[in-house]
């Protein structure tokens, strides 16, 4: 599996709890150790991006906005890496035409 | 002075020999010492990209390709690098709201 960052388990978390979820949801959709879990949980209560209703958590104003914006860079960022793997192969075709005829 | 890479040194050459000229304004053209230009010389010349008519150095279409490739090739990584500041920028965003409120 894929390294994720730090702001991906952010996103990941956030993601699972769009429409509410209790802890074990989260924990199944984000794909993370209860103990990862609890850490992360901490953290974006406390960055107020998710808060809980009981046992339910869920976006606050700013978890959407987050998850918006997150949702527009992630797009971003698959676009440019498609695009930088076209320059590469470019690059290459120029220095084949380097090379002695 | 940024370090230019071989590929962009060929197009220097190429574009200052674009429609034909001597050695000496190549030279200049190109910003390369006598000693680096006729080591590139021999290259592009070996590549079928550079011809000299007498002491007139000219583009072969090989040349005239290379050129338009790499000028569309150059366009793209320019527009890259902006989209890849840009992203970095909105990745700040995005952490500095996962930071406490």
């Amino acid at each position: 599996m894929k390294y994720r960052s730090k702001l991906n388990i952010i996103a990941d978390i956030l993601k699972a709890a769009e429409n509410g979820s209790k802890k074990t949801r989260i924990m199944y959709l984000a794909n993370l150790s209860y103990r990862l879990l609890e850490k992360y949980l901490v953290k974006v209560i406390k960055a107020d991006l998710l808060r809980h209703n009981g046992e339910v958590y869920e976006l606050t104003e700013k978890g959407r906005i987050f998850l918006e914006k997150f949702r527009d860079y992630s797009e971003k960022v698959s676009r440019i890496r498609k695009e930088v793997e076209i320059i590469k192969f470019e690059k290459q075709v120029l220095e084949q035409m380097c090379e002695i005829a």
